[in-house]
């Protein structure tokens, strides 16, 4: 798992800072990639990165601030032209298709892939055998989410010594014994699979935000993540301003970090106010409360290993 | 009266060429600035100039594809939020305004200013005291317009020796006889204006087209023009594909430039395909029918004086 942050600024794209957008990289995974929002111009940002248009097979919306949701058309566009052929499906608040669906039709646009947009509410919005998105709703004025992606535990790994007590020579068998609870060896032995396997590989768990005001509630959705992707689109000091616009504080993001458990925080969403020493000052502010935080940048990246 | 290009490409950004837009400056004629086209971007693309959002008072689409639409939405709401309080008229085919106001409702972004979309039609679109703009459709699949802006000719300066000669000797009597027809002398005399100003000076003509197919009755349309912005999506090696596709190449361009006494052509809406030295092969292929020809790139400015 791999994320690259395509935009990380607020409201109005800067010279330093493009409107938001996030690539949560899933090809080892999955072999395929998910966007979280897709302002204007996430096309051209990805024209500066390794990101395959094609490979993106989810898109989530948190809200539909035009600065979250303006790249959508011409992405979705450029995939199409770009060779891009497998379905798209894209979840995010009420109305969010009918604006993908008036941009594409009045531009005369028909893409080569079939895409589904899904509303979403709380809870479950998405399972399959390897991953759970879960939502959760913030409050940004208008309707916003937050997105709970956890990896299911995975099998742990066949233990060779364990195999050898049982006197199992290593061979196509050994396969067998993976992927069934139970195997029946050729001499008539029952090997259980629990016997020779090791611990349960945790899921990774990655939290992204939405806009939001801060709330202290959100601990429980948050819990335990690997790495929480909080908006700090105010320093610490304009707490009042975050309050009036319905955003949040550096502090605020670290507090919810810390009290929540999660091992990695990642800041973004930065107001084009803080520039140059001011961005080291927002880490800081951070840091104090929750020390392993990292302000986005656009195009920085982040590894997910354990 | 200036024009910078804004986005160059064809369909879809490239690393060299944004998709299309184009800033006429008329601070100088009216101390406002029109834009032609509004593709993905254009506010990003704007970022790397000197020009102001709140100064654009005019906008004129050619055509609805996504290449020349899609930055509308956060154009428009930027140019809210850097101070434009001015109105803006915009100009286009027919479903542009439900695109506008689809995307600026979704995303609850309210303007502070009020704005305008006028369905376009063949003829006059707009007239004022110093500029005519007539709409031309093309033939592109989908409605398409070439847009000619006419700066009305303006009247000649005073001749001084005229004055003189007269026995009219300088002083604020010269603003009063240049601003009406006839003026009364204090010692009686009457002065009539035309007997004492030079030839009127004639006004600019920019034809900037729209996507098309060659259209060899456009002469009319642009004739005289002082610079003809016209589409050269394909090399002429590829005329098939520009007619199957509804585009232009070079030497249909340069032909129309030619028959129709064009001042200077300047191709723009470039495919991807040509890049390099393949530029100066698309420039050479143009010059060999019209010889005052430029390939436009990002940024490219060129100021119209006579
Ligand atoms: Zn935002
Ligand atoms: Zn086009």
């Amino acid at each position: 798992m791999r994320l690259e942050f395509l935009g990380t600024g607020a409201g109005v794209p800067s010279k330093e800072r493009n409107v938001s957008s996030l690539l949560l990289d899933l090809n080892q995974e999955k072999g395929e990639t998910w966007l979280f929002d897709c302002g204007e111009a996430t096309q051209h940002q990805i024209l500066k990165t390794t990101i395959k248009p094609r490979k993106v097979a989810k898109i989530f919306i948190t809200h539909l601030h035009g600065d979250h949701i303006y790249g959508l058309p011409g992405f979705l566009s450029s995939r199409s032209f770009q060779d891009g052929t497998s379905p798209v499906m894209i979840y995010g608040p009420k109305g969010l298709e009918s604006f993908i669906k008036t941009s594409l039709a009045i531009s005369g646009t028909h893409l080569r892939y079939p895409f589904d947009v899904i509303e979403v509410n709380e809870g479950i919005i998405f399972e399959d055998d390897t991953m759970t998105v879960y939502a959760q709703p913030l409050e940004h004025g208008i309707p916003s989410f937050g997105y709970r992606v956890e990896e299911k535990d995975k099998q742990g790994e066949l233990l060779p010594e364990k195999l050898r007590a049982l006197g199992i020579p290593p061979g196509p068998i050994y396969k067998q014994i993976k992927e069934n609870e139970t195997t029946i060896l050729p001499d008539g032995e029952v090997v259980q699979r629990k016997d020779v396997v090791g611990d349960d590989k945790r899921g990774h768990v990655i939290s992204i935000l939405g806009d939001t005001r801060y709330l202290p509630n959100l601990q429980a959705f948050v819990k335990d993540s690997d790495v929480l992707i909080h908006e700090a689109t105010f320093a610490d000091e304009d707490a009042t301003l975050a309050y009036d616009y319905f955003h949040s504080t550096t502090t605020q993001a670290a507090t919810l970090a810390s009290e929540a458990n999660v091992n990695k925080l990642i800041l973004t969403h930065i107001s084009s106010r803080y520039t140059g020493e001011r961005i080291e000052q927002l880490r800081l502010e951070a840091a104090t409360i929750f020390p392993n935080v990292t302000i986005a940048h656009d195009l920085y990246q982040h590894e997910i290993t354990k």
